[in-house]
Parts: C-alpha cells; sequence; structure tokens
C-alpha cells in the first residue's frame, strides 16, 4: 500500500466506512497506524476494552472505537469514530486513505510482456515481471516484481501478485513407460484467476493438464503455496502459507484453510469447512462444513479427544498391568477355595 | 508445451507411439485435448471404460482407445488409434505433435551470463535468467524465466527448470564458535543435474559443501521442493511438491516421494521405496524397498493397523473401565465367600 | 564464496583461526576441500579418529587435526595444524580464504534501485535484484539474484540473501465484512533484519501489519522458509527449510528450528528451546527450553515414550481382550462355587 498525500477530513472518513465521527468531526488523518506508534496525522483504532487505558494516551488524530465507548476515553486528545466493527472499519479507512487513483497501466521498463497480450487500464507492473505470449491482465492489477505468468493464462480485475509469484507452470504429470521412463502428460490447459484475488510471495499456481486451474472471486492466497494443475478454488476461499493442494482437487467457495496443509488429488473440501495447519487430506476424501485437524484429518472434537487419549497411554497401559495383577492373585484365590 | 503449426497424419502418428490406426488413417490431428473439449484437429484419448459412452459424443479428429475398443465406440465421427496403454500413447503423442525443432540456443536479452558459462545447441534460455559464471548448461534445455543458476554448477541435455528455479545457492550448515556465534561452513562445492530431468517452480538445489548435490537422469521434482547439500538423487526418481531433503540424503533410483515429505540428513531411501504425502524420514534412517507413510515412517500396513486402532482407543479406554469394574465386583463376590 | 587468488602461508593461517602449525609451516592453502578430493593448494580438516586411515593418504597440502593427532598421521605428506576444534577451524579458515576484499557497492545493471534507497560500501547487488524505495542495505551484503525487497524494509551489515528472497511482501491478514468479502488489514509496517543475517533461496519475509518484522543479528535462515508480519526473531536463531512462522510469533535468541515446522500466531519460543523437524506449534503456546517434538509439541522424552506406546497399541489390545476372556472364565467358575 501506498499513502496518498492529501489525507481526509473524519467526518467524511466516517460515512465512508460506516462509522460516525462522535469528535472533532473536522480532523484530517492520512496514514493508518497502531496504537503504540500513532502520531500526528494517523488512524489508530481499538477493539479490545482492555486496550482502552493504553488509547488514551494514545497520541493518534482520530481513534476508532466501539459504538458507545468514546466517553470511556477521557484523557484522549484526537477525534474519534465511533463504529460497530472498529477493526473492519479500520481495514476500510485504509482502502481509502491508501487508494490508488485511476491511471493508465504502468510497465515498468525491465518487464518483458509476450506477443498477444494484454493488460488493462490501472494495472501496474514491477520490476522484471515475464508476461508471456496471449496472457490477459485485467484492470487495476498489481503484479509485484519477478511475477511470471506463462503462456495463456487470464487474470481478473484487482488481482494481486506478490514477488516471485508462478502462476501457468506446467502441473506435475507423467506416464511411465515399460522401460521405467516418465513421459510428460501433456500440460497444455490454462489458469484462471478472477477479480479480487491477492496472491503471496513465491506462490506457484500450475496450468491445467488439460483443462483449466481456477481461483475464485475474492481468494486469497498467502506466500509458498502449491496449486496444482486443474485445481478449483472457489470464491472468497482463504488459504494460509505453505499449504499444498495436489491435482484436481476443488476448495468450495468460503472455505478456510491453515498453513502447511497437505491436500491429495480429487479431494473436495465443501463450503464452510475450516481445515486446522498441518493437516493432510487423503485423496479423494470429501470434507465436509465443519472444523477439521489432523492427519488424516477428523473433526476437531473427535481429534482432540483422541489426542487427549495418546497423552493417557502410559496411565492406559499401567492400568492394563494392574488389571492382569489383580486377575492372577484372584485366581490363585479361587484356586484355594474349597 | 507449444505447438507445432503443421499437425501429423493419424497413421504416421499411430506409428510413432505405438498404436495402429483402425479408422480413417488420413485423418490429421495439431493438437491434444481432453475429451469434453476436444474439436476439429484435436486428439484425445479414453482409457476407463466408463468414460466411452461420453466419448462416442466427443467431438475429436482422433480418439487412442484401448486394443479391440473401436468397435464399442460408434457413432464417434473421427480416427480412431488402438493401443494398448492410451494413457501413455497419447502422452507420447503430446511429444510429437509439441516437439520443438533443432534449432540454435535462443537466450533472451534479459537473460545474464556470466564469464566461462556455455549453453548448449537448441537451448532456451527465457527472460531474467541468471546464469553464473562457469556455468554448463547442455543441448535443447529450456530454462524458464527468473532461473537463478549459481556459478559453477552444471545441466544435461534436454533439462527443464521453471520459473524460479534456484540451482547452486549455499547449503545450510554453519559451525557454532564458543561466544555462541555461527559461522559457515563453506559451501563451495556444486550442483549436477544429469540429462531429461525436469524441475518445478520455485525449487531450490543447493550445491554441496565440499562435493556434489546430484540429480540423476530422468528424475522429476515438483514446485517448491527443498533439496539440501550434498543430496543424491538417482535416475527416475519422482518427488512431488514441497518436499523437502535434508544434507548428504541419499534417493536411489525409481524412488518415489509424496509431496511434503521431509527427510533428516543421511538417510538412504533403496530403489523401489514409495513413500507417502506429509511423511517422515528421521536421520541416518535407511527406508527399504516397499510403502512407507507417517511419521517417522512406519510400513503403510502397520501405519494403517496402527491407525486404525488410534480410532479406537476411546473403546480400549472404556474397556479398562469395564474390566475394573467387573474385577472389583469378582473380588468382592470372592470375599463373601466362604 | 570465491576464492582469493593468492593464498595464505599455513602458519599465518594457523594464527588466524586459533590453530599451531606443527609441520611444515611455510606451505601455502588456497582452497578449502574434502579428505577424498583434495589436492594441491587444498586445505582440509580430520575430526573423527575413524577418519584419520583416510586423512593419512590425503593429497591435501594440509590437513587441520585435533590437539596431539599429528603424530597419529604418519604417511601424510602435506602440513598440519593442530586445533582443539578442528570443524570450527576449518570453517574460519575458509572465511581466510574466501574472505572478499574491501570495495565500493555494486549494482548489477539489471537490478533495480528505488529512489530514496541506500546501499552500503563493499555490498553487491546481483543481477535482476529489484531493491524498493527508501530501503536500507548496509555495508559488505550480498543480494543474489532476483532478491526483491519491498519498499522502505532495512538490512544491517553482513547481510547475505540468497537469490529469490522476497523481504517486505505484505502479511496475511484480513477482515471480513457482512457480506463474506474479505479486505486486507493494512499491512505498512516494514521489515529490519540485522547484520550477519543469513537467508535462503525463495524464502519469504513478510512486513509488520503496522509494526515491524525483526530478525535479530547473526540469525540463519534456510531456503523456502516463511516468516509472517509481525515475527520477531530474536539473535543467533537458526531456522531450517520450509519452516512457517505465523504473525506475531517471538523466536527468542539462541533458539534452532528444524525444518517444516509449523508456528501457529501469537506462540513465543524461549531462549535455549530446540524444535525437531515437521514439529507444530500452536497459537499462544509458550515453548520452554529444551527440545521438543511433534504436533502438538512435547518434550522429546515424552514424545518417544508416547511413540514407543503407539508401536505397541496391538499388545494392549490384545491383551485387553485377553482380560476380558481370564475375567469371564473366572466369572464362571465363582459361579460354580457352591
Amino acid at each position: 500500500m501506498s499513502q496518498n498525500a492529501e489525507g481526509r477530513a473524519v467526518a467524511e472518513l466516517a460515512e465512508l466506512i460506516g462509522g460516525r465521527a462522535v469528535v472533532d468531526a473536522g480532523a484530517f488523518v492520512r496514514r493508518v497506524s497502531s496504537i503504540e506508534a500513532a502520531g500526528e496525522g494517523d488512524l489508530a483504532f481499538v477493539e479490545d476494552e482492555k486496550l482502552f487505558e493504553s488509547a488514551r494516551s494514545c497520541g493518534a488524530s482520530c481513534l476508532i472505537v466501539p459504538e458507545g465507548a468514546a466517553v470511556k476515553l477521557e484523557g484522549f486528545g484526537g477525534a474519534v469514530i465511533e463504529s460497530p466493527r472498529p477493526k473492519l472499519a479500520f481495514a476500510l479507512a485504509a482502502e481509502v486513505l491508501y487508494a490508488r487513483g485511476a491511471r493508465a497501466a504502468s510497465v515498468h521498463p525491465t518487464a518483458s510482456v509476450g506477443e498477444g497480450a494484454s493488460i488493462g487500464e490501472g494495472t501496474q507492473v514491477h520490476a522484471n515481471c515475464v508476461i508471456g505470449r496471449n496472457v490477459s491482465v485485467g484492470r487495476d492489477c498489481v503484479l509485484h516484481p519477478n511475477v511470471v505468468l506463462y503462456d495463456g493464462v487470464s487474470l481478473g480485475d484487482r488481482v494481486v501478485l506478490h514477488a516471485g509469484v508462478v502462476v501457468g507452470a506446467d502441473g506435475f504429470g507423467y506416464v511411465r513407460d515399460a522401460d521405467g521412463l516418465y513421459h510428460k502428460f501433456p500440460q497444455v490447459g490454462t489458469v484462471e484467476i478472477e477479480d479480487d484475488v491477492e496472491v503471496g510471495a513465491n506462490t506457484c499456481i500450475d496450468r491445467g493438464a488439460l483443462g483449466t486451474t481456477r481461483v475464485g472471486k475474492g481468494s486469497k492466497i498467502d506466500n509458498l503455496v502449491q496449486v496444482g494443475h486443474n485445481v478449483e478454488i472457489g470464491e472468497r476461499v482463504v488459504i494460509a502459507a505453505q499449504t499444498g493442494i495436489s491435482g484436481s482437487t476443488v476448495i468450495e467457495s468460503d472455505a478456510v484453510i491453515g498453513g502447511q496443509v497437505g491436500f491429495g488429488d480429487h479431494a473436495r473440501v465443501q463450503s464452510g469447512a475450516v481445515i486446522g495447519s498441518q493437516a493432510g487430506v487423503l485423496p479423494g476424501k470429501i470434507v465436509r462444513p465443519g472444523v477439521w485437524w489432523g492427519t488424516p484429518i477428523q473433526p476437531l472434537e473427535e481429534y482432540k479427544r483422541l489426542n487427549a487419549l495418546w497423552g493417557r497411554l502410559p496411565r492406559m497401559r499401567e492400568e492394563i498391568q494392574e488389571l492382569k495383577r489383580q486377575l492372577k492373585e484372584l485366581t490363585e484365590r479361587l484356586d484355594e477355595k474349597p
């Protein structure tokens, strides 16, 4: 995000972010900041009541606080916006304060753009990006440095690709012949990334083998993620760092995937499923809505129950030994009875 | 893969891929496609009998089918090739249709080539590749954009490195002094990648500390894999995405390694071993032929058996409680006996 | 490391690395090597007594050996340095032999340097590096090819970043609105990397959301590691490949972290903790000094004990069945008693 020079009046900003300026609506803010570091021109927010005390001595020009909380901030000298969801309002305020104005596409002179490629208005292509032939990039995208788009892939509007992202490399598919040699299964499909997707640094999204690898509108993918060939990711899906998704797996809309998760091929994650970090999903598995954990994944509650028992294994083992001892004693006593 | 303009006659293609043109040997194909998307000029394949029905209405100019299956495709209007292994024949056909012709090496003007480096005939070096000093690259290789080859590494012929691959960075080795400071153990060895190796996007293959890191002929490595210093990978080894191999580990020829597997240092995977995704191999471990799973790895059958018991832990615990209860009751009864 | 032409006399080198030249102090060495490959001009070392035999026939110009061991190397024809810690002495010798001389900053012509960026004396910026606006890079750093430093980040002196490292990309933080859309939480903080840090190829270190992501002096990070926003890494921390650290986690000085470890957010690893490869640390967890293993992490000894029991589960299950059988028999016998 890069900051606009002018800033915004608190009253105007409050309206744009669904809040209400309750103190000093004429103040100006230009940047966002944490409570601790905030100074003149800064906007900060506080949501947790435990932090109200440090908020009172905050140097920000404006604070966003929960509804009805302004009165609890006596001593704070700046403007105050009340909002039902201060953190969301703060994020929306940053969108306003750091918005890029409309402009022509800017392609850094060290970037390479292949024949037949099209780049939409307002899109920024940073240094050393390589855009293959017949690639289509929408409007207002940002391609950070060293992004590589292989031939033929397409991006929607407002897509952000961080440095080192690779879109459209060949998927990993081979067929073995009678001599044990691997022949590449053709990887001649493509990748389509829809509007408002953001992809983290050095993440790889492979092209479809014959069909299309797809990332749906508004999905957010972290750094160093692997998306295999023919994977379909729905809309508003969140995937944390270093997760790997094997070929043809489907992640339906609104799923949430932790970091370092591994997916076998042809799995399906249903809408509303949440998968914890480091989990492992077997090939072909259907993951229903709910919270999942572990390898192979289980419902979180089940995982917790089993994991607790895992810690009790030594005790269980002792109990078995004790039972054996008692049983032996009992048998001996019985033998002695008439 | 980029497509040749001219295409091939079905009869000629059938011969090249070990198949037999049984219908309309004069038809021409130029591209490969899935059954669903195929149209004029496309070659598709069907192997699974369940898909024969959709194959009948396929728009491809030619279908590759199992031996004796042509007669089951009544209604299909194109040419037919029969093959004992349609998927393999399809992959071989793609090698023919998308073959690059013989030509001079092409080095993109934005690529940097160090002193003393040599690049073989027919090799393509794409945009922003950086080839260090005294690097040797064989014939007919493809270095996709942003590949980095550190000084002195060598590649055989027909090696394909996808975007962002780094070959020859320093291995991760330090020696700690009495003050707790880390000094780099010298990383002055090299990397040798043999013929017909393919390496996925953003994968890293470190140089040997004093010796050589090696990847044998025909091995295939997926995206975001880490290959540590002095690792030796044999021939025709397959390694899926995000796997990490610590220093001096040996993976013998024809091993198959899943995704997100972790190897400690100085382990050895014997020829014919198959290691499932997310498995963990302890340092120094010798992995014999067979299928392995879990952390630390166990034979798959053993893993399955234990994993099933893991799910039965709650039941085992109940059984122990029930045994305790019964034993107590029995003891009381015995106490009451004369 | 690149080698200096001239080399060093053994006596001079011995003094610099805290050793003692005991044989032929006038010999010259120019390079380091393994015992097996060493020849004229090479320095090698031997620490393990088992390797003394192969050291005797080594072709090196000089060997570093443990104190008092020179006499055990009869037959070896080169110079000998004795040292209390031969491997450390060898590493220090490499620092001397491969030292870069003082010189002006060198920025490769294909690198891009943003406005307001400063680059210290003696720093090398290799091909296709992209240095953002207002970035500060210290003295004697090495930025290998294709490194990306986003706007405003700072590096201390003698920092080494391997190819494809990305410093300062946006952290992964979003706030969801009532329609389910994700809005980026502002990622307007920065990254500070202190002196003598080395970072492996394709590793990503995200900028702080509002504050700073920090990597302390002398820490060493391997390839393909993910360091999230606002993470704080202390001094002399070692982190192996493919580990992922979620936002705001703190790794205190002198911790050692294996490969493929995953950290939830807001965890804290205390100084002196050692975490084994593939371990998983839950969000908010405090990891005390000691050796830790598994997911969720446990003390290594505990992990080993539980893991051994895990293998005994089938036996435990049989024992329970046997107890049930015996108890039933006993009950029947008791029933029959008068």
